[in-house]
């Protein structure tokens, strides 16, 4: 560190895509470093076949021995999802609420993390340290239990993180958000607040979770048969709510679907959910049960073409099948991007007889601060400068607008890409030069070796196809030995397509006699001609154009 | 036909993928046949790499001597844009309004229709024959002018057809629907009426035209750079919107993407739009114009990647980029599905400084009714049967909820998926022996040569790539004659993973070695071989599955 920096403090907004920032914050000063939250992203449309998406962690690999340790809001997958890569690679300590960390110790059973990790439990009103870090957790509420904010006390002064936060005046899971708390900090001049903005384009409040209560109630009571209820698997207080409505209609409940159980499992062991035994029915055992008399709980809020919901939509779930009387309720709001495999699992269910309900305010509340809340937090807060996160470009954007209004200038609010790094010094905030950000393609077992080059191949592949000419020619003369052949995959349909592959078969032979001819004996050259006149060709004929990859074959003639 | 068929009336929905039905309805009687609408669907994330989607039109062609001729209902490209793929195999009459008959016109530029297709102008308030129905066609307000609903003349009786409909009692672009036809009908105590549902599920109505007129009058005038706003290239009605309040405010127009030029010729020419010479400024010549003096009307409302609202804010548009103080106005709904690529453009244009509006009720209405609208034309109709039409399976079913509340009986409604055959028959409706209906796949010049076993290919290798061990063999030993070689594409970064594939050709050649020290001279034993052992080993090193396709070459060893 130079000495110029030394009582800085610098706040880092690590992972990212485009427009979509990573929940990944570095925090430093005094040469030390905090990580808050190690998110995941799913892939979409344009990320075919990958796994899931890490933050860039360039950054804090090059800067290991800095590192002090990680604090965690919750325990949402966008949150939580990185960690296990991260403690692969570092031993760290790890600070969350109970039920973050059992959470995270479900996930790591699948790593093999280093020795020396910590796993450390923090509470509401006790501050902690992470190096030269003050750390207070402040309650907040999301659509997890055990969510928090946090107060970071700096060299620089007190830096407010929001968390995932909604304001919910009448929670079902606890009490509400520690308003005194963000009260306290507003009264200390802090220096930024670090802000959720997912739904700063929503004006008014979000709904209270007491309003899906009762509607849960009300529909749980009213079924003529079974009710199926999705929802996002960690979303432990509506799971609650459903289990108690069913308990109080003498509904017996079963779980279904791998994330579903296991999170039921942590939170049931940190008494963050009560499933008593006697309500419970194992999924193989629900054809013993009147179907006035059954709920079922399970995963595919999403759609996902995996999940429970959707099998059972398809028709193809082993256990459970559509009846006319069943009620599914959604009881989840769509992620960008997934509205289409959404509403075909909803068409699948209603093709089969049953009754669908969904529906913002009526079986489902976002867990994400509305317009009114987002302002509520900043006026309890009264920071200095601002940092909008969470949430695509526009959202971030809409809150810009919503400061104004609440009094702050434009440029003391700081929209930070991936990499982008600000500055506080003397009070005031600037940003400096960018650190490594961005993000990393998880693949199978490969971390990072799924890049752009093989991503724009599979979108190839997946629009038009391949094609492979296949010549056999003597190693040193490029002299054709073999037949020409042709393989392909996803061009066309094979078999009622052979005369179109005969023609091409023939461009294939042609094309290495033409080169052999030209007494070329280069299979570079063979290869490239092969690319150009069969791609060529094949667009002509068909206006399609497939990958071509010439495979070519030296073979060294023996003479016996 | 048999004797028992004579006097009944049948009506066949014929094309559809799944839940989502498409536009091509046949009606039969006398043994005649009369097509309404031939409409396509554009592919989804199902259909990799397809360019469109046609009803399978297997019957019509199996029927072609029988059928009379095609009544289409307006000139969107789901009614209309599969009638070229019909007219290139059969020369049929087609009826339709002036824009209908226009765009139809203008699309087959690039067709080679069979002679002798005719293109028969129809006006409201005239019936005409198509062999021996009877058909007039009712005004209807729609996004696209010259909209009608038909009524049906047969031997059963009247069956009345929406069109795509809504009900505007202030549209811009003429008078409201033709209510009084309407009623007409419902005089006549009709058979059956087939009624457009896209919206059942939205209750009230939708909003009038005049409502966004209002809107993008004050939107133009308050305007402090230029106003760049996008619909769908056939909502002419909205584009002229959008002239007249640019005329009134002094800001001259241009038009940019190729279907928005296209459609504005062709509506200009039969004087359904009115975009004078003097206001007009091609879009070479828009930096001539003041900011504020200048609106951009483009295509690209559903965030299509090619279109020129994408290209503009991804930053890559030839002659227009965004500056700080641009409006774009979104004045269209999401298609299910485009959300994503829709929030993508958005947040693309956020960044670069443009203030973004949208908004269903505000910059946009629907064109199609909501369930008060809907309940109006059933009340209107009153007719005995109903077939819903338009829209995915849930509000098909929502309709069977609504027209009981209006007093018809579940059983007399009757939702027809794909080659389903309803047939009139002494006054009663009921279901008969299906055609075959579905879905063909266009690819590039291809129809049909791309179905489930293409795209599954397609979708494999979108998700892992394709893998291909390449062995040269003599031909009648399966001895290798070549070392083993491995191709692959969209598996892994071939540069950097060197050591990978090293190890994976050195199994192929192991496995090659073991086939033939078992003495086995079949290549058929060896491709499967390779394929499953080679594909176990890359699940083993990389938790991945791509396809493995072998490439044998069998070679003739000479001896000179």
């Amino acid at each position: 560190m130079t000495q110029t920096n030394d009582s800085a403090v610098r706040l880092i907004s690590l992972g990212g895509i485009g427009d979509i920032g990573m929940n990944m914050t570095v925090f430093e000063q005094n040469g030390e470093i905090m990580i808050v939250d190690v998110g995941i992203m799913f892939p979409d449309e344009e990320h075919p076949g990958v796994d899931l998406i890490l933050p860039d962690m360039t950054y804090i690999y090059e800067n290991a021995e800095r590192v002090k340790g990680v604090v965690l809001t919750h325990g949402h997958e966008d949150h939580i999802g990185g960690l296990p890569f991260l403690l692969e690679r570092m031993a760290l300590p790890v600070w969350g609420t109970p039920l973050t960390l059992g959470l995270v110790e479900a996930k790591l059973e699948e790593f093999d993390i280093q020795p020396g990790c910590k796993f450390i439990e923090m509470k509401t009103h006790e501050t902690f340290e992470v190096g030269s870090f003050g750390i207070e957790p402040m309650r907040v509420n999301h659509s997890i239990p055990d969510s928090v904010g946090l107060a970071i006390y700096t060299n620089q002064g007190l830096i407010v993180h929001s968390g995932d936060f909604k304001f919910d005046q009448t929670p079902t899971d606890g009490p509400p958000a520690d308003f005194h708390a963000f009260a306290r900090c507003g009264a200390q001049d802090p220096l930024v607040l670090m802000i959720d903005t997912t739904n700063c384009n929503e004006e008014g409040y979000s709904g209270s979770e007491r309003v899906v209560e009762r509607a849960l109630h009300e529909i749980i009571e009213d079924a003529p048969g079974r009710v199926i209820m999705t929802t996002f698997a960690s979303n432990i207080g509506r799971l609650q709510q459903a289990i108690d409505a069913s308990a109080e209609h003498g509904r017996k409940v079963a779980i279904i679907g791998r994330s579903m159980e296991r999170n039921v499992r942590v939170a049931s062991r940190l008494a963050r959910l009560d499933l008593p035994n006697r309500l419970r029915v194992e999924v193989e055992r629900i054809d013993d049960i009147p179907y006035d008399k059954l709920t079922l709980l399970v995963t595919g809020s999403q759609g996902e073409p995996l999940s429970a919901l959707s099998r059972i939509a398809r028709g193809s779930h082993r256990d459970v099948s559509i009846h006319e009387d069943d009620t599914v309720i959604m009881s989840a709001s769509s992620i960008p991007g997934n509205e289409a495999l959404i509403w075909k699992t909803i068409n699948g269910l209603c093709r089969q007889g049953a009754h669908v309900l969904y529906g913002e305010g009526y079986v489902h509340v976002s867990g994400h601060a509305k317009a009114e809340e987002i302002k509520l937090m900043v006026n309890l807060v009264r920071p200095r400068y601002a940092v909008p996160f969470h949430g695509e470009y526009r959202h971030l954007l809409a809150f810009k607008d919503l400061a104004q209004d609440l009094g702050m200038a434009a440029e003391d609010v700081f929209i930070l890409g991936p990499g982008r790094v600000l500055e506080f010094k003397d009070g005031r905030a600037r940003e400096v030069a960018p650190v490594p950000g961005g993000s990393v393609n998880v693949d199978g077992l490969g971390v990072g070796d799924v890049g752009d080059v093989v991503l724009q191949d599979r979108k190839a592949l997946a629009n038009e196809g391949i094609v492979l000419p296949i010549v056999a020619v003597e190693k040193d003369t490029c002299r054709p030995v073999a037949p020409p052949d042709i393989y392909s995959r996803g061009f066309v349909y094979i078999q009622e397509s052979e005369d179109l592959l005969e023609q091409i078969k023939h461009e294939v032979g042609r094309t290495t006699e033409d080169v052999h001819t030209q007494g070329t004996d280069d299979p570079q050259v063979l290869y490239d001609q092969l690319r150009s006149r069969i791609g060529g060709y094949i667009e002509r004929l068909t206006g399609r154009r497939p990958l071509i990859l010439p495979v070519i074959v030296p073979v060294e003639l023996e003479r016996r």
